[in-house]
């Protein structure tokens, strides 16, 4: 099987999970139902819960129901997505190569269904049906804290609007990146270890694999956002430097970037060094992460 | 001890806890944990965390850390608010008196301290420290179904958008309440009654006292709209038919309402028998909650 086949039968997985964990369209309000299901549903790789599944198989192949917990992922990853789309944020009417949530729904229902998603992903994690309660509440724990405000995703978001226009200096944008993008990919990554049992060991393993390819994944999407076309990018290129955010090409250059994230992916894969072949997706994952055109 | 006196008690209990459980201000990003404690701390009655802490008390008097379990609901109100209040929503440039988030920090701030306060009062239910994985589990899902589409805050505050200019059907403000007010202020209640660990028939009676006074709430709110002044109130006054929204008063009429929140305080009042002589201070909070002039 290769990482391409893996991902799409574990995406398929996810989109099977979210599709029952998501109201249905005809649920009463249905308008909210549907913008949450139209952001949803409009594409993505599950990135997020395609690296839960295979941290969770690292540590204890094949557990039930991980597909579930991964979802709250892809929830609270879209429900960022949705607010970040926002006049008043980003402003942008292009994600996933189809119109932004707030394009097609107006933007109060786009406020109120990123606020759904957000509030869903906590009640599925509550909720996990093969999962003991105080992994569960390990878990939300750390999902939480990865989408907050210290250190956390969205302290990352509130860095980046302040940073728009100012001198781009390396402390910060590692600032943004940590937050950003990284905080919930490492959570990702976590949450696979937790719902399986990670020890401590393990647990600090995966943490290390997460940091790591977390920020060779904003290194790439920076480049990818110079040296790409929005028809490949499926959203609109070129922004970073239109806005004037702080960017790892704009703070290191095109090459040494690259660099960086080589260097990343090679500290990613010594991570999990201890997992043995069962590591073998993780690192899969990784090098596709770097290599990606999209 | 009046009911004053113990609003008043718990009300600096809770703030307490607040100010503990928020990031402090001078905590990176500053920006966000300003909007975030400008809003939270502006005033309010705390009429959510006082409901959990007296019905835990019902329960089992003196629970060690209710007062952190009871901050989450006040956390999910606030970002409530926020959201509420944006240009989006219902564009409201008054809150308890004071400019709204959005008028102070911004747009782009409103939003992610709304989203901030969500999350936040997630990762403070999963580490409660006084409070078992099993009921911390039970609380979270209440909660979060409480705030979100399907009954919930979310879905309330859609229906009410939609209303906005529709005939005013007694079967759609009843939806709309329900959601909108009424299920947050039960779930208090019932997490009150989860963290003493209620019994099935103590979260029973518990429940239907909080639909009932949430009833009452709603119905006091919207008569409170036409007969106060902005003054009196902290927020725009008559805001409600100025917008066509759907109220208690628009559907019923002023003298029917008024009948109807009497007749919520004795059924509220009736639900909470079983509890004896510890039920004192919800029967107290419920008749605050139909007599108070704000």
């Amino acid at each position: 099987m290769t990482i391409h086949d893996y991902m799409a039968r574990q995406a398929a997985r996810v989109n099977e999970a979210l599709e029952r964990l998501t109201p249905p369209e005809h649920a009463a309000p249905e308008t909210i139902h549907r913008a949450m299901r139209y952001s949803l549903f409009v594409g993505g790789k599950r990135i997020r819960p395609v690296l839960a599944i295979a941290a969770a198989d690292a540590v204890t192949p094949d557990m039930a129901g991980i597909e579930d917990a991964a979802c709250a992922l892809e929830m609270i990853h879209t429900y960022s997505l949705i607010h970040d789309d926002l006049p008043a944020l980003d402003n942008d009417d292009l994600r996933r190569g189809r119109p932004t949530c707030h394009k097609v729904f107006g933007e109060a229902v786009a406020i109120l269904a990123g606020d759904a998603l957000l509030t869903l992903a906590f009640e599925v994690l509550a909720k996990l049906p093969y999962c003991g309660p105080m992994r569960r509440a390990r878990i939300i724990t750390e999902v939480a804290a990865s989408a907050g405000t210290q250190n956390g995703m969205i302290g990352g978001q509130v860095q980046d609007l302040e940073g728009e226009g100012q001198p781009p200096t390396a402390e910060l944008l590692h600032a943004i990146h940590k937050g950003k993008t990284g905080a919930l990919l490492r959570a990702s990554v976590r949450l696979g270890g937790f719902y399986a049992g990670a020890s401590d060991l393990q647990d600090e393993a995966l943490s290390l694999y997460g940091n790591h390819i977390g920020l060779a994944f904003q290194i790439v999407d920076d480049i990818l956002d110079v040296e790409q076309s929005s028809e490949q990018l499926g959203k609109t290129a070129g922004k970073d430097a239109a806005q004037g955010k702080i960017t790892f090409p704009a703070v290191y250059g095109l090459k040494e970037s690259r660099e960086m994230a080589d260097e990343q992916l090679e500290l990613a894969l010594a991570a999990v060094e201890l997992f043995g072949g069962r590591a073998h997706w993780l690192r899969e994952l990784a090098m596709l992460v770097v290599r990606r055109r999209a």
